[in-house]
């Protein structure tokens, strides 16, 4: 076997960067002993070569211009963790290109041109591998391409963002406020100084559409996605949640509807069952449950983000792709069906709902939702109310809906919002059961 | 690439084999285009040729000699789904030694002589390939192989036995006795009619060996494992358990103490926080949760056996085979550290307890037995007691214990098991707490 050692450029010496490089260095002994492939690391690409860095390394490995990293015959895998999805996305095509292999660790990146790299990948026979850029240190983009490979995927649900259940969980066990939350996780580093794609349900829908092209083999982009944030959960809903036996969580759902052929693809605050583990994933973990036709129920656990759990994910690519380098044909990758799958418009989605009114203090008003919903052939299962904490004579008032489309809901909701006594926009909570059906 | 069909011996056609057949079949247009690679089953080995099936198979591919799959120079694959630790253990080595890689499901063949047959892959170059043989359907093996190949594993515990965990899961929820709980298990065949390696602990010990080979990259046989199993677990131990905030599981422990390079190696009935994933794992389900030292917690959750699930694992293998198979030194497969880790005795062995004495209902026994524990300097967290059920004058009295080792508990308690009013041999439990800091 050739003992010389593979030569590893390294784009990009950021959190996780930083976390890969001291990896490779503190670990070395073990991965050599594990692999048996002994490897460097040659160049390393960052912005500024001059700023102070926690992380000792050598000067002379650094450089700003990462199409070195492109150029050099001497390289033989490119490690991108420059983020974003301009240079980056440069960087990758030209990485291809070459022949190349990359790791990426890029869920913006992928989720916006991914069906392009793949091609490009398939095209030009050289793997592209991306374990981080989907549940930080969790190994479910091997698991899907390698172990769970005879099954077809039923359903994917899960927790994929910590920020916001990190935000979600303090919310439900502190009793406060979706702002207070907030600004407890951004002083304790849990949460960026601009949160919005944390909260707004786009992180987690980035990395729903990279499930969802491994999983069906089917090119998406961000218009396939339905996506809504936690931002205006409140501590009442958790307040129901728990009486009624649920903890609430953003769930990123993918779910394939086999006799219509059409997939769901969306990210929602929803109610998930206290008995079903997912209800139980705290802070910044991440939980990802994949129902396969052949396996069953599966659900994988762990640290969905920070410098080390995702470059261990990193590292588990990096460490395959040296190993796959010289017959990139038997990379796993991602090879389309020639099966066309159809997108289930959000609005045909079904699930049973979580509907919080506020409405004035008055006798009726349950009459005229129920025959409203009635009217909707929206089935109600239960109402619980409380006196409003802050408005007098106000109430909040919560019905638990039977299984119905999203769409006839938002459509029954919006003529109840026009009724005296109701305020517009109640709060909205799918129920997920989960249940081993898929 | 060259597109003639990779050739398949299957040695077993039993529950599992029959699963991996009918999948090979059914999911075909799934797996070719995933995978890019045609294949067919070219022999199938079976004990008696003439036995009437539920799977239809072509009588031809039949054979009662399994030799043929080792001599027959067409065939690519052997997979060894034929069980036990007589003839699998022949067919595996042939194979090895004829350079056919094996993908076996064969918990006792690798937990007796997994050492041998690692080392023989290693020197004829031919991987062996064993995720069913831990954990059905769970990808465990191929994500500590890949995905976490950077990680120095902390610790790895887990539910590993499906029979055990469902046997326990009815005690917990219906109240009932180990007795009735096995008899319903059998009658609803989630028990074998002699289930003794399912609730001795030696099934998860296996497994666990298996595991602990390949994490520490050490030979191991059955004596390096301390193996409790289910059979004296009470309904009043659930009560307490309860009470206490714990569930009960059969808990596989694998960890690995860094001062002294010691591997602690048990399988033990075990209290786990309701708080904490594991207690939540019900029914036939396993859960096996790895702590590594850059990735920190990962858990995964699935079904532990059953045709489809093990047939799952089975196959992930056979695809990673058939890419790997012109290129075997790319395979991962076990790569024996340097390090020579030593084996932790059970007595050393350190854990919080709950011991649940069979006294005489009479004053001074707390006393005595607090008197005794603080001899051997055991601390106590908390007590409780409770009449016993069946037998007048009697209680049954729980001592929640500090954290010593296993041995210096064991001296405690034969010392106070000759004392008046105290039965011996009282139950007791190891209190896992699996925290993040392993």
């Amino acid at each position: 076997m050739n003992s010389k050692a593979l030569q590893i450029g390294l784009a990009g010496l950021g959190t996780v960067g930083t976390g890969v490089y001291e990896t490779l260095c503190r670990n070395n002994d073990l991965l050599q002993a594990r692999t048996g492939i002994p490897y460097a690391v040659k160049r390393v690409a960052v912005r500024d070569i001059h700023r102070k860095r926690d992380v000792e390394i050598d000067p002379a490995l650094l450089t700003d211009n990462w199409r070195e990293l492109v150029e050099d015959p001497e390289i033989d895998i490119v490690i991108e963790l420059i983020g974003g999805t301009d240079e980056a996305h440069e960087l990758v095509k030209a990485a291809l290109n070459a022949h190349k292999p990359v790791v990426t660790g890029n869920k913006a990146l992928l989720a916006e041109y991914g069906g392009e790299l793949f091609r490009l990948s398939a095209e030009t026979s050289t793997p592209l591998y991306f374990e981080a850029s989907c549940g930080g240190g969790i190994p479910i983009i091997q698991s899907l391409q390698n172990s769970l490979v005879c099954n077809h995927v039923r359903r994917i649900t899960g927790i994929i963002n910590g920020t916001s259940n990190y935000i979600l969980s303090s919310m439900e066990r502190k009793g406060i406020s979706y702002r207070e939350a907030l600004d407890a996780a951004q002083r304790k580093g849990y949460a960026e100084a601009d949160p919005t794609l944390d909260v707004n349900g786009w992180d987690a829908a980035h990395k729903a559409l990279i499930l969802a092209m491994l999983a069906y083999g089917t090119p998406l982009s961000p218009e396939s996605i339905a996506v809504y944030g936690i931002e205006r959960v409140t501590p009442v809903d958790f307040h129901f949640a728990r009486e009624l036996g649920y903890n609430i969580k953003l769930l990123m759902v993918i779910r394939h509807h086999e006799e219509s052929d059409a997939l769901e693809l969306r990210v929602q605050p929803s109610f998930v069952s206290r008995h079903h583990m997912l209800s139980n994933v705290y802070g910044v973990f991440n939980a990802i449950a994949v129902h396969g036709d052949i396996v069953g129920e599966t659900i994988f656990y762990g640290r969905g983000a920070g410098k080390n759990p995702t470059a261990s994910a990193v590292l588990g690519d990096v460490m395959l792709a040296m190993r796959e380098r010289r017959h990139p044909e038997y990379h796993s990758g991602f090879h389309p069906y020639t099966k066309q799958l159809s997108l289930m418009p959000l609005e045909d989605t079904v699930t049973p709902y979580y509907v919080r009114f506020q409405v004035s203090d008055t006798p009726g008003i349950i009459a005229t939702i129920a025959t409203e919903l009635a009217k909707f052939d929206i089935g109600i299962s239960a109402t619980m109310s409380r006196g409003h904490e802050d408005v007098e004579e106000t109430c909040d008032l919560v019905f638990l809906l039977h299984a119905c489309p999203w769409g006839r809901l938002c459509r029954a909701l919006a003529e109840l919002g026009e009724r005296p006594g109701i305020a517009p926009h109640p709060a909205v909570f799918r129920i997920e059961t989960l249940n081993e059906e898929a």
